[in-house]
């Protein structure tokens, strides 16, 4: 069977995308939760996975004597291995236009993913009004993005980025979750988005366990004191 | 015809990685050369690129009326539309390794990244004996490559990183320029495979054109004041 290792659900947003992809592809799978304690090299969660992938990072998805590590390299062996889901549009130019916005995110949007970290569980809704006042940079990101889920829902009609459920929406979803736990305000069609996102079943589920994962950590909580 | 936009060819390391590709694949294309006056936004460059590509920067293939950005999306829209290439190694398995190490190039090696920009027409090599004293991270990013690079060569044989020439050899020949101008050590082996990959016709027409351009920018060039 697949394995998909992963790290905290609270935090990892690139663990998430992989785990939402197979979720909600309904493609069956085993998840190995490595927690976080700290990225130091002589941390639990770096011996444990850098047992299994030459970067020692998550996630990491194993299939037989095969490793295949970062999130767009799975989404694309996934994909392979399951041509009869669709997971890439079928149209030869959408998923072209698929594949660009993944590659965008994946090296890009580092003010939104720098300022704003993946953190589930928390209401940053003060923090995100103030880095919305002071930080030009995200508000250049979340700009992209509302260009870019415009153009999108317009062109394939929605209600996800291309049409029904693609990776590109595994790929958008961590970004959906900060969106949302910090308040950053965008235009009415582009909340409806985040919300269809949010409610789709592979992503309700990650959210839900991560809600009951209560296991924080101080390093990637950068804006909370106590809880 | 293909249209394939990059920056200068002295500099511009995401724009090698494709030209290369269709270069050393014998793939034609007509080549926009967009040059770099600086990255800000009233710049001539942002101003041509932004009006081709929503990121605003290159690499950017345009074909007929679709617009593919991002290196590794143009890589898989050429590998797709070319499949008698064989771009991607043919195996499976080789190919999601292939693929895991395209996208860890994509979004990782950030501090070889940083520090040692690429600069085809300069010797850097005092400028490199001071990164690799002072920059632990430097070193740990070529640590990395060239264990990477020892499993490839030995796994699949030689004399490319996955036998013949594929993708991978061309993500990462902007980190051979880098690892030559700057003289940073590695053993011979991995030398060898950078002497290789300097020798592949399509990187050597780069090479060429880089060194032909002589079409400086202060703002690429950290470690000269004059030349
Ligand atoms: N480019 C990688 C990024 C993976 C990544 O940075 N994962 C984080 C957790 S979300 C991690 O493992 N960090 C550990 C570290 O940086 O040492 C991918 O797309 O999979
Ligand atoms: N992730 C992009 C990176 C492209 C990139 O950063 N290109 C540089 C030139 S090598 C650029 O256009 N920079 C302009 C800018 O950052 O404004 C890709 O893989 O294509």
């Amino acid at each position: 069977m697949l394995k998909l290792y992963i790290g905290n659900k609270n935090y990892s947003s690139w663990s998430m995308r992989p785990w939402v992809l197979l979720r909600q592809a309904g493609i069956v799978f085993e998840e190995v939760r490595v927690r976080f304690d700290s990225f130091e090299a002589d941390s639990q969660f770096k011996r444990a996975i850098g047992a299994v992938s030459p970067t020692g990072k998550v996630p990491v998805l194993v299939d037989g004597d095969l490793v295949v590590w970062d999130t767009l390299a799975i989404a694309e062996y996934v994909a392979e291995t399951h041509p009869e889901q669709h997971l890439w549009p079928q149209d030869a130019k959408a998923r072209a236009r698929a594949r660009s916005v993944c590659a965008e995110m994946h090296s890009g949007f580092t003010a939104l993913r720098g300022n704003c970290p993946m953190n589930i569980e928390a209401d940053l809704a003060t923090t995100g009004a103030l880095l919305w006042r002071d930080k030009a940079a995200v508000r250049a990101d979340v700009q992209r993005l509302v260009e870019m889920w415009t153009d999108l829902l317009a062109q394939y009609g929605g209600p996800l980025l291309f049409g029904e459920f693609t990776i590109a929406d595994a790929f958008y979803a961590p970004v959906c979750m900060r969106l949302h736990s910090y308040g950053l305000p965008v235009p009415p069609h582009i909340q409806d988005y985040v919300q269809r996102v949010r409610q789709l079943p592979g992503v309700k589920a990650w959210i839900d366990e991560a809600l009951t994962e209560q296991d924080f950590r101080a390093f990637e909580e950068p804006y909370r004191l106590q809880r």
